[in-house]
């Protein structure tokens, strides 16, 4: 007995130790410290944490987790947890719930939650709707100042949130304009909100685009806008730090989806649905390749008079693969941060011809010269030459087409465009070349 | 005569025109309108509007027509717009102008002005300092709160700035605590600001990396954090809009690295500014694609007794390259988000050897019974089967070893980390296919 109780002892006070050294910690730090650890482990954790810092650190763990815990966790703690988090943050976690579950939870829940939750659940994830919060503070235009800082003491009390911004509305709830800080501080308390307030409010609305809102917030530099639905109701808010992720979201996106993996990815998603995701993909790729080795393989017959011919086919696709990865991501990135209007492409497309005629005289000399040196033929370093100028061009028509035509068809311009930009390279590159090759081989010596 | 006026009539009024359409757009949108215009047009442009205006314009126009404007702008319009900005837009406008012409400027510019711009232009571009504001709201915490508050309503009426957060600084100027829009409404104003303040308030190092700053914002949504130098004096205040600049700055420079671009470069760079900067990169490439070239060159004796063997390279090589590109995408974006701590690189390491190791199967395979069915060889199959799995396993090798390297001798990972991956799948694809095949040759029929 004595020595099993020495056995458990230091396991029990490691965990003691442990969630004592959590306990010192930030909400996004105790996330980040236990979200790689097993779900059961993560809920004996969250158990000696209160329902208001769980809410917090809820909010700050993976997606996937946070769908685990919300199917797993005992429904009354669930119940308690939800009305401590932002509404948005609390759509979010049950998003990927199952529907039953979901009902159960939500039996369980205030009125006023499930509302708030159920409006957010059926906006779409990239919309404003998806990202706003409905906690925005509120008044009435036709308020005394002193009754708005009634409403807004009131206001904090409930959300335990810092009022930033206060919007006011009129009786059917509209946008109307919105209130400083000093207006509240420092005028008659007597005067009504509507003669104080700033009427030119920028808001957007709940159907925008999470992509066009992020444009927005950093064109115009804004720390929270309102969001307004068709009516001009006011019915939440989105602030800087939602836009953040949004951005991060988009990037890492765009990114992930040039090289064809889903956008989602992280270090942490486990290998095998890694290997899941990206293996459909490389086969696509395996395609396109198989059509570059046909373009290749019918010229077998110049390939057998002159094997040497098999050690450019590299040079001169890999070339053309470099030099549209260039134009290509500086069309995606401008495409994605709005820097190209729809009657832009012609520009862009005779930028890029420019530097793509540029750089094909200058590399395509190169290689040339190079070639020519190394095989002592000049023949065979002027079809490298001309086949290089040629390829250098059709990567850059490629680069700028693929996004401008994927995005003419509403297809995300990140998407895929890299391999077709590759495959115009490479059968490109490789059918220029040998045929080049074989016309200078029929009538010359190479 | 008359014919002259009716001649310059209509130009007059549509300059006239332009510029009341103008006039009713926010300054962001009319910096986006005029940045294409010659630099003499967007001066004569400025000119129609009142300095705190072209203040807001001049701070949303790309960086290089800043510094043109300040170049040459008259001296005394100048010094009358520079005190209407940011003291942080100030210094980015004046950042990059000529050492005289700064001096002519500093020398009509007010005293505080000057201090502010000179220590904001110390900082490094890349730091806190050099993205902070200087311009921050702060009471002394012995102030009673009736002090506090005509504190900020002189400070607003200096910057004709909203007051988000007010900050508590002792006498030395050291951050102390944060005031809250309710502290100044509710409380009594007779008490201190050290009694209501909340004390638990996180600051960052005026020598902060902006990417750290970026990832800090993301990870804890924040709107704004102050910033204090090495003594903990309040020096500063980062906003988010300030971040959301960052942070789309650092993903486009991270996606232009990869490929070999400047990071800077947009589509409004001038077509021979960046040919001049993409060509030098092409050139670096070309010696990697020789390399591959005399890999595969070394094969001439294999390659000229079959020459369909040719077809084959661009499949081993660009399936690597392709799965390479998706373990990097992965391992560069983690490591920009802060995503993969120090000792964690071997278990991305591994995880990356598993997904190559079971798509190395799975590729290997189709492409092996493709390659069997197409050229009759099973031989062939075998021969690439065997090449495309163990260049999957090279690809996720150097898609995680090559960024991770980088950054362990403190090189940004992006830089060139995609032609130095897609060099080894290259060399290693060519170099395994062609020695297999030699083998399989010298023993087998193919």
């Amino acid at each position: 007995m004595e020595e099993r109780d020495e056995q458990t002892q230091p396991v029990s006070s490691a965990f003691d130790r442990d969630i004592s050294r959590l306990k010192e910690m930030h909400p996004s730090d105790i996330a980040e410290a236990i979200e790689d650890r097993e779900l059961s482990e993560i809920r004996s954790v969250l158990r000696e944490f209160s329902d208001e810092y769980v809410a917090e650190i809820l909010t700050e763990l993976p997606q996937e987790i946070q769908t685990d815990l919300m199917e797993n966790m005992r429904l009354d703690r669930v119940s308690e947890i939800i009305p401590e988090m932002y509404s948005d943050d609390a759509a979010d976690a049950l998003g990927q719930v199952s529907p039953e579950r979901l009902k159960s939870i939500m039996d369980q829940l205030p009125d006023a939650d499930v509302e708030e939750i159920t409006t957010l659940l059926e906006y779409p994830e990239d919309t404003a709707g998806g990202i706003m919060r409905k906690e925005v503070h509120t008044v009435l235009t036709s308020m005394a100042l002193s009754e708005a800082r009634e409403a807004i003491r009131r206001g904090e009390e409930e959300d335990q949130d810092n009022a930033l911004y206060v919007y006011a509305v009129d009786e059917n709830g509209r946008l109307q304009g919105v209130l400083r800080l000093r207006d509240l501080l420092f005028r008659d308390l007597r005067l009504k909100v509507s003669s104080v307030m700033i009427t030119d409010v920028r808001s957007i609305s709940v159907n925008a685009d999470q992509e066009e809102i992020a444009n927005i917030f950093q064109k115009y530099n804004y720390l929270a806008l309102p969001v307004v639905d068709d009516f001009g109701k006011l019915v939440g808010l989105v602030t800087s730090d939602d836009v953040i992720d949004v951005i991060q979201e988009e990037a890492t996106e765009d990114m992930q989806r040039m090289v064809g993996l889903s956008g989602e990815e992280m270090v942490t998603t486990h290998w095998s649905r890694s290997a899941k995701n990206r293996i459909p993909w490389l086969l696509v790729n395996l395609g396109t390749a198989f059509l570059a080795a046909w373009v290749v393989s019918m010229f077998e017959d110049t390939l057998v008079k002159y094997a040497m011919l098999a050690a450019f086919l590299p040079i001169v696709g890999g070339m053309g693969g470099n030099a549209g990865a260039q134009t290509l991501t500086i069309v995606v990135r401008s495409l994605a941060l709005g820097e190209i209007e729809d009657n832009e492409w012609r520009r862009v497309l005779i930028k890029e011809i420019l530097i793509g005629s540029v750089s094909g005289v200058v590399i395509g000399a190169t290689v040339g010269l190079i070639s020519w040196l190394w095989m002592g033929s000049w023949v065979l370093g002027g079809v490298v030459c001309l086949a290089m100028q040629l390829n250098l061009l059709a990567a850059a028509l490629a680069g700028v087409m693929v996004p401008i035509g994927l995005r003419a068809v509403k297809v995300d311009p990140a998407l895929a465009s890299s391999i077709m930009v590759t495959t115009v390279t490479d059968v490109m590159g490789f059918f220029l070349f040998l045929s080049l090759a074989s016309i200078a081989l029929k009538f010359l010596a190479l």
